[in-house]
């Protein structure tokens, strides 16, 4: 079955949506009657438990005695299970629970969540496949929270560190069978609309080649139908209040905050965007951190702490703006834990974050400069900030001589031994830190532990204690008054 | 310097105590009115916030479309960072970290604590050396919420399924240097006194080789002080509910959950504690699940499954006593986590744990029942409850094999033999089952994450959030009026 989701379609699924997120009687206090007036809803990929206590010792400040508190120390309230639906990838019958019953093969077979299933249930308050965006086990459409606030009156926006039709973000607009259709997921922020209005007021991020494409020039037509659009940081204080904005500042994903010019980028775009959408009926804000997870795919708790201070940041600017505007609410958590980092490791207990603390660049890029002679081997110290051995510049020397040969044999162009030499090199230095901060990894992919909550503002006791992940878009939608 | 703790020093060391746990203002809510009559502290050892989350879908019914909540998740609070102090063992200034400023040597380097450090946290609200006993770097002894309790006037117990003189129970009692000493422990027990009686009216756990030795015999002075002495679980229902008492069930610790006849037993040591130490004025109780931290030191998911299975009976059972008893306040936290596990690992995004829910023994015994040849390779099938395979029949008669080879060229005895080749079995079958239900794991030891916090009855708003381990004590102490 091939169902393509078009606008028209859409508007005949909403009409007939159900409650499908169940009710979670037993945790939600009786705040029935708060109604922010802003909501922001904040998600750090990849960002499981141990990530806030690891950032807890790397933001620590050496000179005092005691050990700091961090933003997220102050606003934790709960956690999170993130488990998708029990069967992975598309079933065809109208219940997936009981097609699984009758075909006896239900056991005990846990899904650990990707980015899109977890992202829809966080927006959509559903169980769906990994993959999935916006969508049902049944390619069924469902109403997001995003969507609803712009539905009554709300001004809506995103701001993200990866494109802006990477899977998180992209679960809160677009309808799509699978997260990698990123062209189909642009056109979806064009097309699809709520009640005639686009969806988003404010798109800041990276992902040019998903909107200026031979095909079709989306950016165009969002200039056309009257956004705004930027794709310089410089520009984002020139910005008009009065008109909507598309910024686009990377041809895929922002660079990764260790290596950008502004290693707050994450705070400076999410500042932009709500002095963008600030309005008499409030606004609704999706903010994703998202490339802690990209950290942790790649096993590389620098460039994952890099991530987490850049968050770290924004959540400052956030809990102050609360203090400011005591009507908004912010919400954050993350879509699953990436890696299974563990702080101390094969039987050492310690963890050295200040081996992480003075690097110059992030550790890929090291790679890289070595690997394009950039810098010598000696000049690593330098960038990483710490002293490496004789033994380990050795370990340099092997690895360029066996991929030299190995780009010989296999007879890799320029281009591509350059990328395997910076590979080596990359996974040379990561082992030196993990080895140096006794930094541990069980996975290159996800794991099933439950993740963090975090709140402040108005309607915060709704998150208290432990909840499942679609409980989280279902006390968002109450908390804009859709019951 | 080697300075010994004798109670006339105790005495000496508390009169002059000052309040030394920091104040919590910006965490604890305004409940300083409250003053539960009982109060359980619960401690899960090693139990990081994975095992809950992996509770929760070994414990999930299959034959149900929905996974089922667990006790942890209805009791959820908050969590605990469990840092010891910043230097390792004992310090001989009088302002650790003055000290370590001075040296100019402090960087970010955290130390993850042991059972002792994090136990003595929890107890006295006090930061120390990992292996310290009820004591700071100084040597000093500190209250703890046990001798608080005793001190104004309610019964106190202990109830764990390790030996009673270990780590965590020692810490609330005991003052020693070092955690090992448990002899020296077990004389604590019986001697050191607060105001005159015995500290505990109720320990119910192992350890009978720390209390009926060659030197001195405990068990004997206790009965003759006039408690009751028990060694097997049918006795429990004996006891005179007006007598203190005794009550120790192995040499060392209890049987692993999955092995005891008794596979509830630390639930059935909890009715029993609080059913001897029910009175007017009140009683504490600490409750240990001493070997989930065993589970996960032996990379052991299905050992520490077993054990969480019993805790989880223990706080269903809790969970009721406090409706019956809402005057009663209830706390479960960890010291640490231990084995850094992960639920899903080598980028497999599923976790299976049906394959240990139909062990019939824990792997450890059913490698020790093939070491001593009591089953066949092909029995294994039977008491793991699920198939192996030809491969992995064949990978045990090689590891037989090899162990035969190395029995005889390094001349063990047949007692060596025999450990050699079931320590040699039971990794096999630990591997079997990770590869299995793909559980991942990053060290033999403990890690730095921080620990879940779980509360039920009256004061349980004070635990909400997060939480250092020491201001677990300081709220106790607050809620019994130590102010
Ligand atoms: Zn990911
Ligand atoms: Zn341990």
């Amino acid at each position: 079955m091939n169902f393509k989701l078009t606008p028209s379609l859409l508007a005949i699924s909403f009409s007939v949506l159900t409650l499908s997120a169940c009710g979670s009687k037993d945790t939600v206090s009786p705040q029935s009657q708060v109604k922010p007036k802003n909501i922001i809803m904040v998600v750090a990929d990849g960002m499981g438990p141990v990530y806030p206590s690891a950032f807890r010792y790397y933001h620590d400040n050496p000179n005092t005695p005691l050990v700091e508190r961090t933003i997220f120390d102050k606003l934790l309230v709960g956690s999170a299970s993130t488990y998708p639906a029990s069967e992975s990838g598309y079933i065809s019958t109208s219940d997936a629970s009981a097609a699984a019953l009758a075909s006896g093969v239900k056991k005990n077979n846990f899904f650990v969540t990707d980015s899109a299933a977890s992202a829809t249930a966080l927006a959509a308050g559903i169980k769906t496949y990994n993959g999935a965006i916006g969508i049902d086990q049944q390619k069924k459409a469902h109403l997001t929270v995003l969507e609803w606030a712009k539905s009554i009156g709300k001004t809506t926006g995103i701001a993200v560190t990866s494109q802006i039709v990477h899977a998180t973000p992209a679960s809160y607009i677009a309808k799509n069978e699978k997260r990698g259709n990123y062209n189909a997921i642009a056109d979806n922020y064009y097309d699809l609309k709520v009640d005639g209005k686009f969806k988003a007021d404010v798109m800041l991020g990276g992902g040019t080649k998903y909107f200026i494409r031979d095909d079709r020039n989306l950016k165009d037509e969002f200039v056309a139908a009257g956004y705004q659009y930027i794709d310089q940081f410089s520009q984002l204080s020139t910005l008009d209040k009065n008109q909507p904005v598309l910024g686009l500042f990377a041809d895929v994903a922002l660079p990764a905050a260790l290596d950008d010019e502004d290693k707050y980028r994450l705070k400076t775009l999410t500042q932009t965007a709500i002095k963008q959408l600030e309005n008499d009926k409030g606004f609704f804000l999706l903010v994703e951190a998202s490339q802690i997870d990209w950290g942790g795919h790649s096993n590389d708790i620098a460039y994952a702490m890099g991530e987490m201070d850049d968050l770290s940041a924004t959540m400052e600017f956030l809990d102050d703006y609360v203090k400011q505007h005591p009507d908004t609410l912010v919400v954050l958590t993350a879509d699953h834990n990436t890696g299974g980092l563990s702080i101390g490791s094969k039987n050492t207990y310690q963890w050295k974050p200040h081996f992480i603390q003075l690097l110059k660049k992030s550790p890929e890029k090291i790679a890289s400069l070595l690997a394009t002679n950039k810098i010598t081997d000696q000049q690593i110290t330098e960038l990483l900030g710490f002293p490496i051995t004789d033994d380990e510049v050795l370990q340099f020397n092997v690895i360029k001589l066996e991929q030299t040969l190995a780009a010989s044999q296999q007879k890799q162009t320029p281009i591509e031994a350059e990328k395997a030499l910076t590979k080596q090199y990359y996974k040379a230095i990561k082992n030196i830190i993990d080895l140096r901060t006794h930094s541990g990894w069980t996975t290159g992919g996800h794991t099933g532990i439950d993740v963090p909550v975090y709140a402040v503002g108005q309607g915060k006791e709704e998150f208290y204690g432990y909840q499942d992940n679609i409980e989280i878009a279902d006390k968002l939608f109450k908390l804009m008054g859709r019951e």
